[in-house]
């Protein structure tokens, strides 16, 4: 479904132009899987632990998946996780061909195994692919390697006896191939991997920082380094979007916040209660999974006669607009501010005690101690669906055997 | 010099945050090069031949160095071409830590090999490496190192017996490492490979797409996607410049430009003769060795009593200030343009002949028939320099035994 759009002609006219008469063309099939079980397995970190924190420890199989111009997509494998070969003039080493998604799975209190909405990140890993000339598949079938995978080492790695912990999945698309035109790739790697992660929504790694946990997170705001802008790629998961940002990340510590969505929960001047977040439509803010069921369960619970209200817990309007952070101080000089919380795959669903903005510090409230209310009752919602706790369309299980 | 610039501290806060006091970090040596020599030599593919054209066929051996954090540079090797390994988990290929340099070496009418301005693209990696949170180094130490590998391949890729042809030669950075989290890789890989490459200043290769060549270049400018923008990182030659861009690329045949600067010669309104060209300031401009070659050029020989000026050539004010497609627009419409054309590594020096602009086509002067007057002499100096039909200070010799 895909070698046909891509066409060979390139930016400087240099690469081979083949004729492509519509060659047949193997999408993605999961139904073809190969299974090499490693004879050197790893050893699965301790919970909490340094190694956990590192972000190294990955398990002991991934999948791999080859596309070929004209040929489509081989057969898929989980081998034993190790190195990747590519030769020095592989796409994605130079010209940021490559995109990738975060997810987690979980392992329930039901002892069940669940994704959480996979069917939006392997949706969103084709849309970022195809934004930088690599192939599409039918995201299904990726959903379904990432389950058999999850059927090979989420036993070992997610054991039964410690529900309530997760792995970090990583799909990733890299082009690669032999020729350094300035071009779409000609051979192009699928590759899942699994890896044990800490969860940083619950504070930090107290033996590598030092550091006591924070109660709630510092954002930074930046006017230097521009990392999204209308017209540009960052509604897109793609390496490009990364890299470039790292140094503004680094300036200094605590200035946080990288891959998250922003929600606000605050009184407009006319006196109604809004859940604010920006919008989709400039393309300039990622289409978040944790973004979306925020807003879907928001929707759907904080309404009048909701069994989820209280005296601190009222309904509200859920907003997608533009707004500036001019509108936040101002709401802040007002005393408008209810609560400020990050979403993300990463941070989960994060309370935002301060925001740096113009070189000063505006402290956000949390009128639940460690958190304000709203973020809280979000949490536990979607934790709920994660682990089990409630049955709900958007919690997947993985069928092991 | 690089680590101690480098904080490991993340945009959300995963990852070892290692204490470095202050280290002794190694800096780049090219002093300390190790050579070992391919078993398996390689062919090399005729001059205009469609391997030439396909731009994979590497030379014999490739420059590699690797960086450790907190150690910095190891030693230097020239090695036989050949694949790279790297984990699954390396930056690189997940958040396009990754940076390149596209350069040229010639075999000059005098047999002597050269590199034109090579202090400009090292200094220039370096640059880019630092956007992308990648390591600094000494770039005199890099230029070293494109020198020795041109002095182990130079004498067969590009024989003296064929004066007149050039290489095209990849610095490129890539950061590397086991650890999946979003920082700066704690592990880098900087290497050099060489490649024969098509002369596209001369037209298209006929054996690929059987097209005649054309007499000058068409230009389409493009109102969708933004490949660079105040703030961004456009002046960088890093990989996200180019994979996002790569599918506006490959919209349809013959939408060229890419990766080079625009030249304009035109009257202005009050009737002086200009090159003009867009500024550096905004960042959103490659600061191209090409274009600022050309730009030192023109302002030291189009002047009053050059023996360079003609009935064709006249002397002209050289400015780079930004302007835009509608002030092009006009003076076409004035009939004020005189010539255009590109200027880049690939491109060299071409002429455009049209430009695509809101869908029509706007023809643009040639008058000397393939090319401009302005181009032409232009694109001679470079070639004497280049080729050593001149002593310049631009044209740096590589010693050979």
């Amino acid at each position: 479904m895909s070698a046909e759009t891509i066409d060979h002609l390139t930016a400087n006219g240099v690469g081979e132009n083949l004729a492509h008469p519509n060659p047949p063309v193997q999408d993605l099939d999961a139904s073809k899987l190969r299974i090499e079980l490693t004879k050197n397995p790893r050893t699965v970190p301790k919970l909490k632990s340094d190694e956990t924190w590192s972000c190294k420890a990955c398990t002991d199989h991934m999948v791999k998946v080859n596309w070929l111009e004209g040929k489509g997509w081989g057969v898929p494998e989980v081998v034993p996780y190790g190195p990747l070969t590519m030769m020095p003039t592989a796409s994605c080493l130079h010209y940021a061909t490559q995109c990738f998604e975060g997810m987690k799975v979980y392992r329930g209190f039901d002892g069940k195994l669940r994704l959480f909405r996979p069917d939006r990140n392997c949706a969103r890993l084709m849309s970022s692919a195809v934004r930088v000339a690599l192939p599409a598949f039918d995201p299904l079938e990726l959903e379904k390697l990432i389950k058999a995978l999850m059927k090979v080492d989420g036993a070992k790695w997610l054991p039964e006896s410690q529900p309530g912990n997760f792995l970090y999945l990583r799909p990733a698309m890299t082009g690669n191939g032999e020729q350094l035109g300035v071009t779409a790739p000609s051979e192009v790697l699928l590759f899942i991997i699994a890896v044990p992660w800490p969860d940083i929504s619950t504070g930090w790694n107290p033996s590598s920082t030092g550091a006591p946990k924070p109660p709630g997170l510092k954002l930074l705001t930046s006017q230097n380094d521009t990392r999204a802008w209308p017209g540009g790629f960052d509604n897109a998961k793609v390496g490009a979007k990364y890299g470039p940002a790292f140094v503004a990340t680094m300036e200094g510590r605590k200035k946080e916040a990288g891959a998250s969505n922003f929600f606000v929960v605050w009184k407009t001047k006319d006196g109604r209660l809004e859940l604010i977040t920006a919008p989709l439509d400039d393309k300039i803010i990622l289409d978040g999974v944790t973004r979306r069921s925020v807003l879907d369960l928001a929707r759907e619970r904080f309404v009048a006669s909701s069994e989820y209200l209280n005296s601190d817990v009222k309904s509200l309007d859920v907003v997608e607009r533009t707004y500036t952070m001019a509108e936040v101080e101002e709401a802040q000089n007002d005393g408008r501010i209810i609560e400020a919380f990050v979403s993300g795959t990463a941070y989960f669903i994060t309370p935002v005690s301060a925001i740096n903005f113009r070189d000063a510090e505006m402290s956000i409230p949390m009128a639940g101690g460690d958190s304000g209310h709203y973020a809280r009752i979000v949490k536990k919602w979607l934790l709920d669906i994660k682990y089990g706790n409630v049955s709900h369309k958007c919690g997947v299980v993985v069928g092991e055997d």
